[in-house]
């Protein structure tokens, strides 16, 4: 096989040229950091299982008419996406107070919220991802209004799909994080979901426990990460019986 | 005069219990905060020049029709109003980027926004204020949709207001902040205009030099804080002829 040419090195994730116009390949590291990258691990293991798990999400989202990047997995930590203009803006979904939302507004850790609350953040690193509002994505034409009314469509869909995926399993989808991207068709253009959905970007308490099988493992130094993660798999049912 | 019951004290203003039932005084303070009140001072002189000021503002919108709580000035320091249930949010509107917007998005102050800018902070002294949106909005049920229709439209023309009137005395409008209350009426209520607009809560740049003629003067120490405000007023055509 030819070498492929690398497009980008993200925190968690390598972007490949793929095999054809408009696809590329994620590749999933094992690299794990929190707190804007100030915080830095590995989790071995990690790209492979969140590699299976965002899979089988976007396939069943795709399942229920959610257009989503997702072509086919290529192998353990590769899978094939149709290449998008990635939406600067990480879409957060919250059922459950938690992180900085119980921070900023002071607001118990397990709340549940009167509703589903959607939040913006503008994607840049340097910037540390801070929250804005629609205002600020219309003053700044990062997204155009039929964007994001298409995107907090999909927001409340997915997320009342996947209520349902992880409450059949015993857990609690308590908030997780979405991107989104443009595909163009000649001078059109619509978004669709891209990215991953994986306990990288969600919060994931056992409903029984309370047990929390996600990164904040990871963020708050809990120990139990790839365990946490291979849980959440075999849950799924996306790991051989007997296999951890 | 019977003594009146203070019914709150705040950073800037008491308000007081007013003569008769549903109107409140507000006693304009020289004191001066920043920072969410990490910083505080005194400008001698301040109260009396942003109770004229605020008169004066909220005489004009009343007058386009923007309903507000102003009744009447009743001397140096007070001012008469209609008490209203004051909506816990801060909303913010911006013209040029500058402060905390300038620092949260990277954009250099002074810069132009390419439309203008509404946020909105959930008005809370013990969590600073922070910045939400009309999501947070609706999920904790602090404004209805109706509501903050009202209030962001009366926000624009309270905007569009004022941008003429400093303009024409050679003033740039940069940001300012605005509350709002209910007015209830039996079961029913309606949005006004509440508090104060003063150099407190403005941003205001002579067009000329760039000079800063508002609590920046305070927040950053550059000093001449009670002779700027007075240059405001004196613009405002709200000082007797050589007054300064
Ligand atoms: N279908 C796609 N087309 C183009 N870019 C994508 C697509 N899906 C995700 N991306 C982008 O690829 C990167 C994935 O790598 P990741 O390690 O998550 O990066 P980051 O550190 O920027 O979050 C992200 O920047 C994401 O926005
Ligand atoms: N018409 C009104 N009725 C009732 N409360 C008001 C009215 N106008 C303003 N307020 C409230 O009165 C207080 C004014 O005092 P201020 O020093 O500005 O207080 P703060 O430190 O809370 O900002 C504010 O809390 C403001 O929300
Ligand atoms: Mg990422
Ligand atoms: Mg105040």
């Amino acid at each position: 096989m030819a070498r492929r040419r690398q497009i980008y090195e993200g925190k968690a994730k390598i972007l490949y040229e793929g095999p054809e116009p408009g696809t590329i390949i994620q590749y999933f590291k094992d690299d794990a950091t929190a707190f804007n990258a100030q915080k830095k691990g590995t989790i071995t293991g990690k790209g492979v299982l969140n590699n299976r798990i965002s899979e089988h999400i976007f396939t069943l989202l795709g399942q229920i008419g959610v257009p989503t990047h997702f072509i086919r997995r290529l192998n353990m930590r590769e899978q094939l996406v149709r290449q998008v203009e990635i939406v600067p803006i990480e879409v957060i979904v919250r059922n459950v107070a938690a992180g900085s939302l119980s921070k900023k507004l002071g607001i118990e850790e397990g709340t549940q919220l009167p509703r589903t609350l959607i939040e913006y953040c503008y994607k840049d690193d340097a910037l540390g991802d801070p929250m804005i509002s629609e205002e600020h994505i219309a003053c700044f034409g990062w997204a155009t209004q039929e964007e994001m009314h298409d995107i907090a469509d999909m927001a409340i869909r997915i997320n009342d799909f996947m209520c349902g995926l992880f409450a059949a399993i015993g857990i609690r989808l308590v908030d997780f994080k979405l991107e989104f991207g443009r595909l163009w068709d000649g001078d059109y253009s619509r978004v669709i979901l891209a990215d991953e959905i994986s306990p990288d970007g969600c919060r994931l308490w056992d409903m029984a426990t309370g047990e929390k099988l996600d990164k904040d493992r990871f963020r708050r130094d809990l120990g139990g990460e790839v365990e946490a993660y291979q849980e959440v798999a075999r849950r799924l049912g996306l790991l051989p019986e007997g296999a951890d």
